[in-house]
């Protein structure tokens, strides 16, 4: 089924579903023959809701492949993620929380130091502090031309992020880093009519850049790479006829959630109840809900085994606070999986709960790992689990006659 | 995802995987209700490898498929068996042991009568004595023509394989048979401009052999048909960055194996303890081993269960001197199943075992059809086993961030 055949069948019901991501959710035994972080976990709601689930695996891009937080999103979204591509521009610039809307070009930037002929002495000027970085992208942020935005935010050290805001804009541009010392920074070239216009553009910002950081050595220069855009995604408005909404504290997971046409909802606050809070006040508003826990993925990263169990059983306790709310659909899962045991992402399918009173209960009274490769769903790639909610929220009609 | 995007996810490790199969593994119960010829052998080796492991069912060529060793070997080593095909005349060549190599172009001969006019009285020439096409294979043997090399060997009776070895060869060739009595041999013709340089070729080699076959009624003259070459296949090296060897003894999956880019390595004997003598010998040359066992196959397709079944006990006691050589990843599985009781290839899943110390271990102890229906895996294309293991081997790359 191709997408111009899905949405003939999309049609209308006053039916709600959230999707709840523990990032990085999956793991692995913490001993040989012993249970993951999510069997050790002590999670009585889930357990409970399984029972009544169809439980099963998510394999998010396939046997094998381990993948970042961008295409294990694109993927638990409904979308192929080999097809749908982010690169490592818009990357950097959805992980510092900016807004990157379509059209919109990214690219990675350096302060550089360049000596009196203007070659590069240093590409990094010398990793100078993050605070340093602040101000200097302040004075970026002066620089003014017609008909285009410049956003630009600093990430870490000398690195921050750069984006052009405009009408018309092409993103096949060259890098103006050379990435060697000892040569001039390059110029930008665009490869088609619009990237032409565009690379005048950035050669004109980038001029007024070296011209205000001349005094400021040793970040005196900057170099832009890796420029290009966010993938045209199809909009879940248009794609599923839903009216959706994104609950994340960081950047890259409103960015990803606004890439496929959600609204990113304020959370007022950091934490899990901020974000369970904001489910709330926004219930009446939406049809569909997309919640994102960063913790389990982030100690999962750090080998944290306790702390990765101890954020699920947190998740625990507040999923009676989503049940309250009496959704159509829970669906629970992660983009991906991390096992504590090996401080990184991996490509173990991931857990999967889906919920409603239309679904064909498993009656498996837990949900972990092992419980989950007995669930009736099987191993199914991420992109269709968006397909089997929608059809349990009754928003997919019968496909011929 | 494609070939292209796998390749950019190749990383290196110091990590060794090895691939066992056994030809035709997969069974049907003996009688209705019992166990199939794996579940039915004592292999307490491969059951304890198994409560660690991950299991599944492979799927060679999708569901109700029953696949030849060719497609079979190109599934489980990673290529799409509807892709890659190969030809019949390809599969003869293979299969009598011709080193077949990419660009040779094979065929499939066979030994008729003529009549004083030249029209053909039998087209199998009384379907000679296999001792008999010996001869007379060596006597074709002895034409030679500038810039090219032939290989000819005895098939069975009146049919053997013809193997043109050169630079620039085309295989779009019209067959010589006419596939009836009564009328002349064609001459073969190219479709191409390389296939019509090398149709001449053939046509003066059948001239020569009519020459040297005159006294040698009833099989005096040949029959081309089936032209064909190997399809051109990512190799290994390059696509999965494997240094890659295989150990078998009978020509087919030597040059299947050959085909995808492993070396083929000596094997000093043709039992299964002398391929594992090669296993070991040759350990610390390669970072992947394909070891093949052809009698399960063998007597699958006899319908002898009890040697099947024999088989596999045999193999069960010689993997403990693969494990002593402690791979980082262990397959076992076969090519396809071969039930007994058919006697015949067939298109069930085959029992699949992916061990590794980084693989979610099911906990299931027992390998069989049935306890690997119940694993983890789930069914999967053949295609996929290799990334699986190369994920297990940490050979791959995640994929975006």
């Amino acid at each position: 089924m191709n997408f111009t055949q899905l949405k003939k069948l999309i049609i209308h019901a006053d039916t709600k579903i959230v999707m709840l991501i523990m990032d990085g959710l999956g793991g692995l035994p913490i001993e040989i023959g012993g249970k993951t972080e999510l069997e050790t976990a002590n999670t009585p709601t889930m357990d409970a809701l399984a029972e009544h689930s169809a439980l099963g695996l998510s394999s998010p891009a396939g046997p094998g492949i381990a993948v970042g937080s961008g295409p294990g999103h694109l993927a638990v979204f409904g979308f192929d993620p080999f097809e749908y591509e982010i690169g490592r521009g818009a990357l950097e610039v959805l992980g510092v929380d900016i807004d990157l809307l379509p059209g919109d070009v990214a690219a990675r930037g350096n302060f550089c130091t360049i000596n009196e002929r203007g070659n590069i002495t240093d590409r990094r000027a010398g990793r100078l502090a993050t605070t340093e970085a602040f101000e200097l992208v302040k004075i970026l942020g002066e620089i003014k031309l017609n008909g285009v935005e410049f956003i630009i935010k600093p990430i870490k050290e000398h690195r921050f992020a750069f984006v052009i805001r405009g009408k018309g804009l092409g993103s096949d541009l060259r890098d103006t880093d050379p990435l060697l010392n000892g040569i001039a920074p390059m110029q930008t070239a665009g490869l088609d009519d619009a990237s032409k216009r565009t690379a005048s553009i950035v050669n004109q910002f980038v001029n007024k850049a070296k011209f205000l950081l001349a005094g400021k050595y040793p970040a005196n220069m900057i170099l832009l790479r890796g420029f290009d855009r966010l993938p045209e995604v199809p909009q879940y408005k248009d794609l599923f006829g839903l009216n959706a909404a994104a609950i994340a504290v960081n950047g890259m997971y409103k960015g990803v959630s606004r890439l496929v046409g959600m609204s990113v909802l304020p959370v007022e606050g950091i934490t899990m109840e901020d974000e369970f809070a904001a489910l709330e006040k926004n219930w009446k508003d939406y049809d569909f809900f997309y919640l994102h826990i960063k913790q389990t993925d982030t100690h999962g990263e750090d080998g944290d085994v306790l702390k990765k169990i101890k954020v699920i059983e947190d998740v625990d306790t507040l999923i009676p606070r989503l049940i309250a709310l009496n959704p159509d659909v829970i669906i629970i899962t992660g983009d991906h999986s991390s096992p504590a045991c090996m401080k990184s992402h991996s490509w173990h399918p991931v857990p999967l709960l889906i919920y409603s009173k239309n679904v064909r209960e498993d009656g498996i009274k837990e949900f972990g790992e092992r419980a989950c490769s007995r669930g009736s769903l099987g191993i199914i790639p991420a992109k269709d689990i968006m397909l089997i909610a929608m059809a349990n929220a009754m928003r997919l009609a019968k496909y011929g006659a």
